[in-house]
């Protein structure tokens, strides 16, 4: 399925680095722990870290009822991105440094989730997305926990994802010259050993769900 | 030195995972490679991943003059946000989940850079953020480049910094009942070994900036 352009998400530079297969934009969307938020408030771009998670063609966002930026999220023009670094990218020269990633930006309209049962399924992908397995592990949430979330969900229409990977690329006199050193240093996100909660009983090790968890 | 609150970087929730102290703003700035710039183009928020540098009480942000966001971004009012990820946190309930963060919010407004030479400082500490140790090793930039380069500052006089460590804090009725793990399993970045450009001519080795680089 391929993502249609649309004039807001026309990439207007480097154009051979943007992606338009809608599994592109779901693979980088899946990889990740946070988006960032980026909403209006007071005719002021606000741009918020947060957890999400992913059913489909929706991508969902949890607050608390208490969070000021919930509170001004019902309908609102939002954007939403992604973005993993994969490697730093040195070049002879200055100019041409560069960094290898992967970014998916959303655009869209949000629309509040009243609905019970699509509240639960948003909260167990926003769940699985942060810690995989947890939602058959974890106590599932009380009436009143649900209460006080909040969850909002923005439709994947209007997406693009933008990827750079290799080399760099000198100016040909740059490589030329010769003399310096150029090349790729690969950036990765790593997990160590789980430490376990110091109110811990003597009982439960760590479960597989945790000791096996890899970056995906 | 203290940040001063205003009313928009006022944490309207978990007030207590905030700091207010210059150096966590600027400690959590500069241990970041990209940054996320939030800005209004045709009243809606866009949020673009970009890399940075800080000189003193400045950040600075560079983009090609064919960028479509680097054309609206003279004196536009934007929020450029940096987060790291320290940690998943894994609670006895899936309502007590969360991430161990640190995130920096600056609301400004830009200024573009037109001066020579606060244009090359601007450029160096974007490149040292980037690649420490590049300035003085890469080939600096030709008039050319520089003209083909736009350079913005946002003065870092009103800003946030959030803050969450340590383990999960379960309700304490989760805790009494036991046979759950909770804990925290730890979120690092790592460089991998640096591979060479291919088209990189025989003779410069790996220089030490770059074998010897440790994440911040």
């Amino acid at each position: 399925m391929q993502l249609s352009e649309t004039p807001r998400t026309r990439l207007t530079r480097l154009a051979d680095r943007g992606r338009t297969d809608v599994e592109d934009l779901y693979a980088v969307l899946d990889s990740g722990l946070v988006g960032h938020l980026g909403l209006v408030r007071d005719e002021v771009p606000v741009v918020l870290p947060m957890g999400y998670g992913r059913r489909g063609d929706t991508l969902y966002l949890h607050g608390s009822t208490g969070a000021g930026w919930a509170r001004v999220l019902d309908g609102a023009a939002v954007c939403f991105t992604v973005t993993h670094v994969d490697g730093v990218v040195y070049a002879r020269s200055v100019f041409d440094h560069s960094l290898n990633y992967r970014c998916a930006v959303v655009l869209g309209t949000t629309r509040r989730v009243d609905d019970a049962a699509e509240k639960r399924a948003a909260l167990e992908a926003v769940t699985e997305q942060l810690s995989p397995g947890s939602w058959s592990y974890a106590r599932l949430p009380t009436k009143r926990e649900l209460a006080a979330t909040t969850v909002h969900a923005l439709h994947l229409t209007e997406a693009s994802v933008k990827i750079r990977t290799g080399p760099p690329h000198d100016e040909p006199e740059d490589v030329v010259a010769g003399g310096r050193w150029a090349g790729v240093l690969p950036v990765r996100t790593v997990f160590d050993a789980a430490r376990s909660a110091p109110d811990l009983e003597s009982g439960p090790g760590v479960p597989p769900h945790v000791s096996d968890r890899r970056p995906r």
